[in-house]
This record gives C-alpha cells, structure tokens and sequence, in this order.
C-alpha cells in the first residue's frame, strides 16, 4: 500500500497505454501487506507451460489477462440473460434440487450416500423433471443457470459439473422458444464480438444429414455432400453396384477444392485412413490434375460419360480432390460429414481459408426422429433425446402405427458446428406421457409416478431448452477447451489437481452413511 | 385456449378488482389443452393442510398465491442484488466446484463415491476456499449465489442443501463489507415491505450476550438482561453466595411487563421447567403484586433493602413479572437470553404487542472471540467459526501468548434475532494460517496444502461473507418455515416426499463405485 500524493507525471513521460498513464503518485509511506514466493511459471506464458502444471497452481494460472477476461465476460454475459429473461420477459429465476433422486436409465448420475442405509441421492443431469413440474405449478416462465452433473469417466473436454442456461415455458411452441432464445442471445452478445443476426438458419434434420452428414453442421463453409447415385444408376464396377443394391444404398461426395493441389502424399492417405479404422469404409479419392485428367483408382473402371458426369455434378476443377464413398445412406454420411471437417482442417492448415474464426453462425436443427433404434437391439426403440418430446402434431397418429417414423418437437441449437444447445416442446397429457414409456420405450413408469400424476392435474402445453454455457461461452471467446471459461476446472480423469479431490475418507467418516469401499480383487487373485 | 374478439364489458359489468376486468372476449372458438383430475386438496386452504400432504403434491402447492409471491419475490431480491454487485460494483459472478473434497472437520459433509476405488468427492459447505483463491487469483471482488450442502440429520428447518450469497472481495475492512452489504440489502429490499434504514446498528458480541444473553438478539423489544449481583453481595442466602463465589459467578434479572397479572400458574410452571430441563438451572420468580407486595419463595431470604435495591435496579412496575438466574456468566446469560424470547412470545399469546411483525431490525454483532474452548475437551480450543478469520489487529500478539483471549474480525449480521450472515476478514499471510492450524488449532495442516501455497504467492488483505439467502426470504415474507420459499424442500428427515428421494440403487448402478451398502445388524442378531 502506497500512500501519497497524485500528481501529472512529468512532461513527456506520460504512458498513453495505461488508462493511469498521466498520473503518478508521490509516496509518502509504503506498506507491505504480503511477499511472494517465486512464482513456478511466469504469469504471462500461459500457452507454453503444461495444462497440469496450470491446474496444480490454478490460482496462479487465473491471474493471466485470457483467464481474467474469460472469466469476466461470462459473467456479463449470464449477467445480461438474465436482465433479458427476468426483467424483460417476466421470468422467474427458481432453484431446483440438485440431491435428488436417479431417473430410469440415468446410469451417468453421481450417487449420494444418505444416513438411510441402502437409500441414495442422486445428482441430476438436467433440472428436466423439476422445470415440468414448475408448469404444472403455474410458474409459467421458469429459468436457472442450473448446475448439472454427469459421470462420464474420462471423455475428452467433458467436466463431471457442468452449467445449463435452463428454461422452460407454458403456452409456447417451437417457434416462440426459438424467438425467446435468439433475443436472449443477441441481448447479451459481448459488444466486442460484434452484433449477431436473427433469426437463425433453420434446417430439417434430413437436411442437415442430406448436405452436411451430421446433425450439427458447421455452415460457416460449404464443401457439401453431393448424391451422385444417379450417374451410376447402371454400373456394373463390383463395390458401387453393391452397394446401390441394398437398400437406403448410395454412392455420395465432396468436393475439397485444391484438395489435390495442396494435400501431400501422406495427408491423403490419412484421410483413406480415418474412414477405414473409425467408420470402417473404403473410401475412393480422385485428383483433379491441373490439365483436367483424373488422378485415381476408379479412373479405368469408369467410361468417359460417367467420368463426364461426375466432373459436371460436383463441379470439381483442375486442381480439386473427390472423397466418394459408397455404402447405406446410415453409413456414408457419418463418414463424409467428419472427413468434411478434417478435410477443412487440412485446408487450413496449408493456409487456405474455410471458416472465418471470427464468424458465429448459429443454425437451428428440426424435425428429428423421436426415437432411434437401439444400438444393440435394434429392434427396440428408445429416445432420440429424452421421453418427454412431444412428437410432431401431424405425426401423432404414427406414434400407434409406426412410432419409428414420427418426428419429435425437438429441436438443436448449433453455433459453428458444436451443439450449444437443445429442448422441445414436451408431451403434456399423462396418457400420452405414459404410453410412450410404457408401450414404446418398454420402461418402468414407476419410477416417474410423480411426473404422470402431475401432469393428470391440468398440465399446460409446455416446452423449453437448455443451453450448455460452458460450451458457448467457450466458442465466444474462442478457447480450445471448455477449461478456459471455467475457474476451477476438473481434469478429464475427473480430478481437482490443485486440491487433490476425490479423496480418501476414513471408514469412521463413512460409517452414518452405511457404506463400505469395495476394493478391486488383483487380477487372478481368486485362482491362487 | 379461447379464441375471439376482445371488447370492451357492458356497462355496469366492469370488476375494477381485476386487472383484466374492463374488457371481456366473445368467443368464437374454444380448445381444451388438458384436463384435471380432481384435486386432492383445494388450492386456496393451503393452511389447512397438513404439510406432508403439501410436499407430496408441491406443484399443486406451488399454485397457491402465497407461494407463487415467495417463489417471484425471491426470484426478483436476487436479480436486485446481482444487479448491484454485477454492474454498480463490479463483482465478478464466478461459479466454483460443488465437487470437491473434505474440509478438515467437516463431518457434516456429504460423500460423492468416484469411479476410483475409496476416494470419494465432498459436498462442500460453502465455497469458502474457493473464494479465497479467487483472491489470490486477482478476481478481487467475487460473488456467487452458491449452493451449498450441509449434513445435519434431522434439525428443525434445515435443508441438505441450501443458497448463500456469496462475496468476497481483496483491500477491504470490516466496515468495507458491512457498507457494501447494508448497500445491496437496501437497493434489493422489496418495495411493498417498506424502506431499511443503513447503517445499521453494531453491537460487540460482549455487549450482545451482557444484554441479551445470546450473539444474535433480537432487537425488536427491550426486556434486557441486568446484571443483579452487587444487590446481592453481603448476601448469606445460601444458592446466591455460592453463586457469587465461583469465577465469573453473577446474578442477572430480566423483567417481564405485566408478565405477573398475564401469565397464567402453568405458564410460570413452565418457565421454570425449561430452566431446569433445557438449561439445568434454577430460576427464581418474583411476582410484583398490583399493591407493589412481591410474591415469591426468595421473598423470606431477602431484607428490605434488598428488596428496594431490586425494585429499583429493574424498575419493577407492579404486575411485573421478575426472573432471576443465579451462577457463571457462562451458564445464567444463555438461560435468560432464551426465556426473553419465550416470554415474549408468551406475552404476545396474551394479546400484548412486543415485537412488531412488520418491523425489520438488522443488528451487526462484531468482536467474537477467535477461539473458544472445545465442548469435550476445555483445555483445547476450536475457532468459533473457521479458522480462516484474522484477529483484530491489536489482538495479533496474544495469538502467541493467549489465544484464548483473542478477538477475531468476524461479524455476524442479524435480522429481528435470526443470524442471516456471517463473516470476517481473512488471514492472508501463510506463516500466520499455519500457526493457527498447527499450533493454536492442533489440525493437520496437509489438507489445506493448496490454501497455505497460495497465500504464499502473495495474497492480498482479502475479507467477505456469506448471507442465508433462504432465511433471509422466510424473514422478509413473513414464513414460518425455510420450506415456504424454497420450491422443492426436503421434509425434515431429507425426503422429497413428492418423487421419493432418496431412493434404493441397485447393486449393478453401485459396481461403478466400489462402494456397497453395509446394511445394520439388527439388535441381538449376533447373539442367536
């Protein structure tokens, strides 16, 4: 602490850079409140010391002006959806649980011991129940910036707490929680980034399978799936008639242009790589030489017209790369839509530039399926999201027919090709509520008597969403990882570095809450 | 949902009751969303029934107007608040971990088994470390709406989990908190609940307990405690002098108004069972007769100068009700400052206005011992509230000498005799933390390994507190219960009686966590 008199620094020795730039002090008295030790890394190379060695000194690590300015623009920014949502539109800011209790199928949820031996609490993925049951209750316009938790073990760029901007509203449909959501967003845009524009590109999520090959598309670029089914309708080349046999089959591509001028050797066989060990397909890859000719394995399989035809389809140039793959429409896009981005990737990395970094484009995804097939008994159905979506009102009927086919009241918010954000519009009679758990899922309803009853009591139409804030607030000041907007993030084995949690608690500590550790047996320790 | 033209009502039809009362639709079309089972209660009795009825149907609960109020005046305090601390002040809203792990001697906190064998994370009290390492941080002004877990069994109106506001900030003094808070406390105060006057009023805890008998008094009405003994000291009545003759032995009085001619002889009774049964102490009442005559089985003991002595010293109206406690400080102040209140409110039975229940009277007590004796082992001392708190600099000296006699920066804030707050400037050298953990405290100081090296790279002065943001509602809306401002509470024994957590986990959802329920024996079981 220094104490003194303020006065103009001397002439010419002003510091225009400094907002304290003119002024100086004239000490009278210093005090010091503190020393420091040496500090183990130097504050302003953050990028070059490891991420562990961050985390260890966390506190250390926030003093850096990234950290200092990511931490201060997120809370500005929940600071301003909230002047959007409750001084604006009337919304009501309620705390829900978070010890609560496991919902079916909620295999991701923390357990919490309580002094009733064999009874746990659990920790709540979303406040999804509780923000259903706040419309029953007449708080027709609920929202919280609500704390989650999932237990996801070790998946890269996951935290086991996570934040949700949650909300939820009665007498809405699909259209007003969209407006609701991109007013919210360009309400509390940071001035710095520039203005964002509403409303949002919409897409059916066929569309964005059709063009894209994912269900959250980064349309800040093109380089589009292309069907060229067609130009092989009468092939006779062994792999493409195959797979046009059988049924949903298609031959598709991109188009990376100068893919061939600037890949190496080395990059394209990486590309071959990727789609053989991750998806398990052949990939076919065909050069655009600078003269035009083709550069590829397929070239003497095809006939001039076909070759003709493709060109002409994809509007390759000299210069450009063809991905084509051939398979079931189930397999092909998935395959496409991830080496689109790879393939960008590349691009970019040899200079070219595909997406803008200081772009933000949002896209609304619709018209999802409402339920998928089950990965391991695809026969059964289960939820594309969660049981609650209502199915679209002119797919109702379907749900009694041919509930696989009836399209859901969901809907994703994407920015820049990361899902930031999802809800829907949710079922609100009982009866309905309970034959899709019962008759569709195969679930035990039981287990959500509350949310049934409740709805038996004059449920208003209701729907809402939740956005992932760590994730947006992550994109909007371009961090690599959601670490970056989080004070004091766990690492991606789920461990605090700096206070070494989870920790050992002594068999006393656990004794109220009739609980033993159950030690792993060693490997063979049975058999000797 | 009704569908028509909106007109004005006929003449003569206008209710000027309601907001919507001049206008009336003509219907075209009507559509029925949903329809209700019959209510299990009607909404408007909400005092009839009984509260686990309430909690097992909470969003039927919720629709009363009285909740409905509690839940948006909470949601709109908050959003006040935040405004003031956000963009008057700039405090920064930082989000710290609930996963975390156990604080040395906090056995109140609740376990969170991990997917590692035998560790396991803690439900933290308060974010109390974390907002000292945002200090350190230089996120010198932090705040949060925190929510925050306690353990405590079965305690009258406690809830496992509940809300703090949460602030901490670098360079401040005590005075600096207190501005703040009586700031933010006047810009969120509800506008239909009348204005609060700041400053408000500082007490020591020493003048607090002489007065009051208690460290949160209730300053609402006056019925203070007087200090009788020097009445007393040639005194040969047997209990009174072997009173005086102990250390820190006293006799204190308090006066209750009219309590003679009101309180009824079970009344009286019962005073003086909860002396003996809550307290173990014996009270002596005296009666002032309407002739000015006393009543009482002391009255043979004493002279007559005595008497007049006692008449005089507590100003004794006839009608008046006189208790007197003879012993230590220690033991005759908690016992009177708990019979003030039930005899206030034994006055209010009878009709009579002591405390004015649209008063709201905050009270700041400051200069609490830093240490206080341990319950079991008197010798050894404990912090009276954590161990992070700072002595009074003109005390700093006699942590080496006599740490008992240390008074500590702490402050507790105090609305109509329920602490709402608490607080203190915080120790900020890591030489001196350690003492006190080490030396003063006999802890283990390797749990807060990472607290003490962080207050090592040069921490600044830093101090805050923390407000029960539940407590505080319930007070201002004039709820008997936290539950009433809390949207989903736990009943008492933490059971949410509306889904039925906690709940059973089967053993398969337990493997993940190495953990497996130890179920207890049942009496006898081992002897058969």
């Amino acid at each position: 602490m220094v104490t003194g008199t303020v006065r103009k620094r001397p002439a010419g020795q002003e510091n225009k850079e400094m907002p304290t730039g003119e002024i100086e002090v004239l000490a009278e008295n210093v005090e010091v409140f503190n020393v420091s030790k040496k500090l183990p890394f130097e504050i302003k190379e953050f990028v070059k010391k490891s991420e562990s060695l961050r985390m260890q000194y966390r506190y250390l690590d926030l003093r850096s002006s990234r950290m200092q300015k990511n931490l201060r623009l997120r809370s500005q920014l929940v600071m301003k959806m909230r002047e959007f949502l409750c001084n604006e539109h009337g919304f009501v800011d309620v705390e829900t649980p978070t010890l609560f209790k496991r919902t079916p199928g909620g295999a991701k949820e923390f357990v919490v011991p309580s002094r009733e031996p064999g009874l746990f609490y659990s920790l709540p993925q979303s406040p999804q129940q509780f923000k259903q049951l706040l419309m029953v209750a007449g708080v027709d316009r609920y929202f919280q910036i609500a704390r989650c938790y999932r237990d996801e073990g070790s998946k890269p760029d996951r935290q086991p707490e996570f934040t949700q901007v949650d909300i939820e509203m009665s007498f809405v449909d699909q259209e007003g929680i969209r407006t609701l959501v991109e007013g919210m967003l360009q309400h509390s845009w940071p001035a710095e980034k520039g203005s964002i524009q509403v409303p949002f590109q919409t897409m059916t999520y066929e569309e964005a399978m059709r063009d894209y090959g994912v269900d959250k598309p980064d349309t800040r670029f093109n380089m589009k799936l292309t069907d060229i089914s067609d130009i092989f309708s009468s092939t006779q080349v062994e792999f493409l008639r195959s797979a046009l046999d059988q049924p949903e089959g298609s031959i598709q591509a991109i188009l990376v242009p100068c893919g061939a001028n600037l890949f190496t050797g080395r990059e394209l066989e990486t590309i071959k790589q990727t789609a053989n060990t991750q998806f398990g397909q052949e990939l076919s890859l065909v050069l655009v030489r600078t003269d035009g000719t083709l550069k590829s394995p397929l070239k003497k399989l095809l006939s001039a017209s076909v070759t003709d035809d493709l060109i002409r389809k994809t509007q390759a140039q000299p210069g450009d790369l063809l991905l084509i793959a051939a398979g079931t429409l189930h397999s092909v896009r998935p395959l496409l839509g991830s080496l689109r981005l790879q393939c960008a990737e590349l691009l970019e990395s040899h200079g070219r530039s595909v997406r803008d970094p200081l772009a933000f484009h949002f896209l609304w995804v619709v018209d999802f399926p409402l339920f998928l097939p089950k990965e391991d008994e695809p026969q059964e159905l289960e939820s594309a999201h969660h049981p609650f979506t209502a199915p679209l009102p002119e797919d109702t009927a379907l749900l009694f027919t041919e509930p696989h086919k009836v399209r859901g009241q969901h809907y994703d918010l994407v920015l820049n090709g990361c899902e930031i954000g999802g809800g829907s519009i949710r079922i609100h009679r009982a009866s309905e509520q309970l034959y899709v758990l019962k008759n569709i899922l195969k679930e035990d309803p039981s287990q959500l008597t509350h949310l049934l009853e409740a709805l038996d009591f004059g449920a208003p139409p209701h729907g809402g969403i939740a956005l992932g804030l760590d994730r947006l607030v992550s994109i909007i000041v371009g961090a690599p990882s959601i670490r970056d907007v989080i004070a004091f993030p766990k690492s991606f084995r789920g461990h605090d570095l700096m206070s070494r949690a989870p920790d050992t608690v002594s068999d006393k500590d656990l004794t109220p809450y009739h609980i033993c550790v159950k030690w792993p047996t060693k490997l063979g320790g049975e058999e000797k």
